[in-house]
């Protein structure tokens, strides 16, 4: 079968390279991507979308490819003058090349542009060759519950402090999205949706990317309602997380560490959950009721090999 | 006579450099620098300055010795990506190292921080040794009239864009300083006017540097209510500019390319004017009525040259 019109939701790192994967797989569809902007945050004034950055990067030949986000020769300086002039925060990796992404995209933010307009705009730059759309224009931002080092008591940080600063070792207990209640899908992602003959859940983080996206108001029903097969990718292989820390996030939403719990947790679209098919590692077994539970190969360790998995994951959307 | 108390008017590298001479003179005083913001600008959403940072960097031990602007060491990568990004304006040599500072000032001045509040914090890092005031925390800023490229008729630019992208060639009919009537002195000013007992101003351009501090609603005043001498040094040498573009501004204003010229310009204190002293170079002839002309090497070509320079400078306020 082949694809016109491809949706994938997607995080950072492992959703952009799942991306790069589908664009090969099916080089005349049109694809949009529906970009998780939860992690998104402002540092010393400047906006930063740190998975809408990693797909553009991504896809335009721009990443470093090593490290799986930010710019390939990046340099330093600013970081280490902003810190020279003890101007907090130090903790976070801001590059002199990336630097340049935020700064068009926060003088364009300001004079009012929209964040998928800025987006769009970016993207004249990077021809990433697929359509890249932050979930939302409204500003939404996840933040972690954790216990606060000194009292002990649950205190909210944002997700990049706690995923960055703290590299997720403080055990969280919630996470919750600042700002969700008053925004809606950004413009072209239900209409996106509505014109897929295929959609697709990279194998991002289940809670903090996936499932930021999804708690979008109206963008699950805009999800549920298009005529597409929805097949998800598991990020879990072999009963552990491939990259990231979906394996701190898993458990705090009372879902197992393994391709069945997530499976579970996305649920059969028969049964009002997301899922047609659901790939998952050969080496996993899998139950998941009333989902076409597919074992495949996953590692996307090889431009081929993420190919094939885009290229399989497509085949479980076909009727 | 020993000074306690006292304060030099400065632009950029030219008032940068004798500020640095009259801190070797009179290590034991208390220095109060104010420095125009005229030439003050946004650009890529960071709020700059140039003429404080000049002052800043080259008391604090960090600027380009030998351009005379921007921080030693400076790398490009932010001005490149943006250019790539077709970010205008590409015209403005925005540094690295740069950027972080003017990444401080924007976000304190968003929070609400008044510029002299800002400059205070950024030379807790430089340490530059005298009080570093700007002329005023309004926004005031200098906008040339040039002839327009096609029609020919009058029209206003900043005066960055006049001074860096068309290196002054277009010629100046008037110089605006928009903004200029809601100024007032930023705090300090008039106090360490009140308290001087010598008042300097540096050879710096008298019409987009010394003019515009000057230009300040209540600052003139300030200045010629103050009990000290008011001492000047000579921008022009040898009938011409040593640095800079004051030959290109000065007519525009209908005033002389020459040190009795610009000492006219001032004008004596005693007759309304602001100078009791005029230092011009030994080999030009000035006759400025009323004002007590004094024959010295003006030329700032060595940190010894340069104390003697403000020493002959301060000795011209001693009564």
């Amino acid at each position: 079968m082949r694809f016109v019109q491809i949706v994938v939701l997607a995080g950072g790192t492992g959703g952009a390279r799942f991306l790069r994967g589908v664009r090969a797989a099916a080089p005349e569809a049109e694809i949009t991507a529906v970009v998780n902007t939860g992690d998104d945050v402002t540092m010393h004034g400047l906006r930063i979308c740190p998975d809408l950055d990693t797909v553009m990067y991504t896809l335009g030949g721009g990443i470093d490819e090593e490290r799986g986000w930010g710019r390939a020769g990046e340099s330093w300086t600013v970081k280490e003058e902003l810190a020279a002039y003890d101007a907090d925060p130090t903790w976070f990796g801001l590059g002199d090349r990336d630097i340049a992404t935020h700064l068009v995209r926060t003088r364009m933010l300001d004079a009012g542009y929209p964040l998928s307009s800025v987006t769009a705009a970016l993207c004249t730059r990077w021809e990433p060759g697929v359509t890249v759309l932050p979930m939302s224009d409204q500003r939404v931002e996840t933040h972690v519950v954790v216990p606060d080092a000194e009292t002990g008591r649950p205190r909210a940080i944002h997700f990049q402090e706690w995923w960055v600063r703290h590299r997720a070792e403080l055990e969280p207990s919630a996470f919750v999205q600042v700002g969700v209640d008053a925004a809606r899908p950004a413009p072209g992602v239900v209409e996106a949706f509505a014109a897929a003959d295929a959609i697709l859940l990279a194998p991002s983080n289940p809670v903090v990317s996936i499932g930021t996206i999804l708690g979008v108001p109206g963008l699950r029903e805009g999800l549920l309602a298009s005529r597409a097969r929805i097949a998800g990718v598991s990020p879990i292989v072999g009963g552990a997380v491939v990259r990231g820390m979906a394996d701190r996030c898993l458990p705090a939403m009372g879902i197992e560490v393994s391709a069945e719990g997530v499976g579970r947790h996305y649920g059969a679209r028969s049964d009002g959950g997301l899922l047609d098919a659901w790939l998952v590692a050969e080496d996993d077994a899998a139950d998941v009721p009333g989902v076409d539970v597919r074992p495949r190969p996953l590692l996307m360790s090889s431009p081929e090999a993420t190919e094939a998995l885009a290229r399989a994951a497509l085949d479980a959307c076909a009727r």
